[in-house]
């Protein structure tokens, strides 16, 4: 299970306020779980993972293996915030680093409909006419303004190239049951459709086929994934002090109310770049609101120890760190002996890189303490679909947790309206 | 010039104050023109762009020209934090978005040496060997870990796939220009070598040959860019209040002191994301010190008003933002129409989507001026050499004036060794 290690914030708190925030969480854990809190008619998360079957899963392998036949090279998923960070956190996680350079297996995914900017949307159509492509839409009402336009290019593409039947075979949506501008359009071109159930908000939707699909679709393993949300379902509904999530969430309203406003999520592996982007919103959008919340930010090391980490050290003290640890390294690369030594490295002859990069992890845990800087480190084993569903889920289950403990709605985001309301005004659409 | 429009700040800040701000402003100008404050023994930056001349830019074109001829296709990049940042930066922001799907004339600029994860680093070697590869590597010293440890690597790997000789043509070294182990040993292995200048900081160093003959391997026009640099040199060194480096210095630390101790970078332009991650260190790490310094983040929109747009509405009032505003697009895509209109966006048919997106950013402005977040408006023409020139040098200039005004030593960062000297006694280093 995920392991959390809070013995980072002991300088920092006292022993009788935490179990006093400890047992805020307890209840709150409760509101969550007996669904009596606000935002309860957006619970479906809770239940999912373990709700997810065979039947579920096979019919998203049945579109890999469809695409597969027919080829497919390029995978274009539009869709935006929810629709698109749990899927890009995922595939970024798991792909070779430089995997869009090296090509290889399966079809690339790429996102689109998540900017408005015309360079974006002319290069992704020149990747477009370059390949054989498909493409996922994502959007419960099919209105949404950024993937709506992408979506209108995309399939005016494929249906000039290959045909409105052909084309037909070539779109996935992926939208409300029953009602909507995309579900209409479905049942009438014929595409393929999954369902965003009611009660799944956005930013909790990556193990429904939001998520699923295009990870499945970029050759990583959902029903691992699935699995490991679904022993996290199991594991976290524990009730008691030693469930990681009540004391991560204990812990970080703690900290907010003596004054840290700022949480930056770190990991040293950079491949957990976009989890971060996942985690800013799926906190920043849950307590962001009523003129309070943690301000979510997030950082690689030790790359942006070089570039974040003087702030981190000696800046205002508003901040603590909660790191994301991988274990295991997937690979093997030890650093070579070198007979000359004029860099100085021979002291680290044989030895693996990663090693030096626990020690880079150590060290800087040590001085942030020591700067003042609270750590809360989460740690997984390796960094694989397994332990990514596990994370997944626990971060949603601890984020809904800190927002009652915060005392907000974790499953509204009313502010989200606004800029909206003002574009709609400014491009004239009908009635506003 | 860059233009700034400050207008979004007017609801939040008195006039009189401002006033007051920008006087602290002219001060500091004086001090960072006339050489007089902290830190001064680093300023080489500010009258580099003027001293860069034809014999320079060449010697960088040459070695374009050579790996040219030997048909390199990978060129790796060493280096971590103001060696990595600028020139990712640059060549993120003028890159074609799938550039590293597309393939394309000249090589692939990727970045090694500026983390310590072992997955990454045996990824880049999986790379390596699949390409016809040169590597440049920068450090002044030749010692900090983790370059060293990935040049390490590369070397080894060019050496033994190509013979010591061949393995030198392939290498140029960007170090100091007298010491160091990666001087010595670009004297004893007969590498191309450009120096780092003893006064020129890491964070300023983007155009230097550390910033810019990556970007001219990526196949960038690095003269334009220097223009642009040179033009900023000039116009920013005039005295008066109409100076929009001193404005915007004076009014991001008015907000600061008035409690906006965020401030986000923001953009509508994607290949903008890595600008956002020089700003952080730029400011970050030249005014995070002394227990103070405003906290940087950044976001893109509008992709982030999916994510993090909520907090910025109605979360902590706690920030303000920076938005840096492309006017124009290079390429050109409208909306086409559609005879069912099922989706509603039949009211943009023919509209361009970049007209969309300056809907999007206005109506944004407005909502976030409305719920508390004081707008800074930063505007270039478009998304080119000669305006990222621009750019780099107006956000240094900004960056020494508004350190001094803060009251902090801009060209320091002692709080990054914290970390390391903890990593080196956990790697049993002699000497700790």
């Amino acid at each position: 299970m995920v392991n959390i290690d809070l013995t980072g914030c002991d300088p920092f708190v006292a022993k009788e306020r935490y179990n006093g925030y400890l047992n805020k969480a307890i209840t709150a854990q409760k509101v969550l779980e007996e669904e009596t809190g606000a935002g309860n008619d957006f619970l479906g998360w809770q239940h999912l993972p373990s709700a997810i079957g065979k039947a579920d899963t096979g019919a998203l392998l049945d579109v890999v293996d469809r695409w597969a036949e027919r080829e497919i090279d390029l995978v274009v998923v539009i869709g935006i915030g929810g629709s698109y960070l749990g899927a890009k956190a995922a595939i970024e996680a798991l792909s070779h680093t430089f995997a869009a350079h090296i090509g290889g297996r399966g079809p690339k995914v790429v996102f689109a409909g998540e900017n408005l900017s015309e360079d974006y949307t002319a290069e992704l159509l020149d990747l477009v006419r370059m390949r054989n492509p498909a493409c996922v839409v994502i959007s419960k009402s099919g209105t949404t303004t950024e993937p709506a336009v992408a979506f209108r290019l995309v399939k005016a593409y494929l249906e000039q190239t290959y045909g409105k039947e052909e084309a037909r075979h070539r779109i996935v949506a992926i939208t409300d049951k029953a009602r909507g501008a995309l579900k209409s359009l479905s049942n009438q071109e014929g595409y393929s459709t999954f369902v965003i159930e009611d009660n799944i908000g956005g930013r909790f939707s990556v193990l429904t086929p939001v998520g699923l699909l295009p990870i499945a679709l970029a050759g990583f393993d959902i029903e691992a994934l699935v699995r490991g949300a679904q022993d996290a379902e199991k594991a976290l509904a524990v009730r008691g002090t030693d469930n990681p999530a009540l004391r991560y969430a204990a812990m970080r309203n703690l900290l907010y109310d003596q004054g840290k406003k700022i949480e930056l999520f770190a990991s040293f592996n950079p491949k957990l770049q976009y989890l971060g982007e996942w985690l800013k919103q799926l906190f920043g959008e849950s307590e962001g609101k009523d003129g309070k919340g943690i301000f979510p930010a997030s950082v690689i090391f030790t790359t942006d120890l070089h570039s974040m980490g003087q702030y981190i050290q000696e800046g205002e003290r508003m901040l603590f760190e909660t790191v994301i640890t991988v274990e295991q390294a997937h690979r093997e690369v030890t650093i070579p002996a070198d007979p000359q030594d004029l860099d100085g490295l021979n002291y680290l002859a044989g030895k693996r890189v990663e090693h030096c990069n626990r020690m880079a992890q150590l060290g800087t845990k040590m001085a942030h303490i020591d700067g003042g800087v609270p750590n809360i480190d989460i740690r997984i084993g390796q960094l694989d679909e397994y332990n990514l569903g596990q994370l997944f889920y626990f971060f949603e289950k601890v984020c809904g947790i800190s927002a009652y403990v915060l005392g907000v709605n974790p499953f509204n985001q009313p502010g989200v309206e606004a800029y909206k309301k003002n574009m709609f005004k400014l491009l004239e659409k009908p009635g506003y």
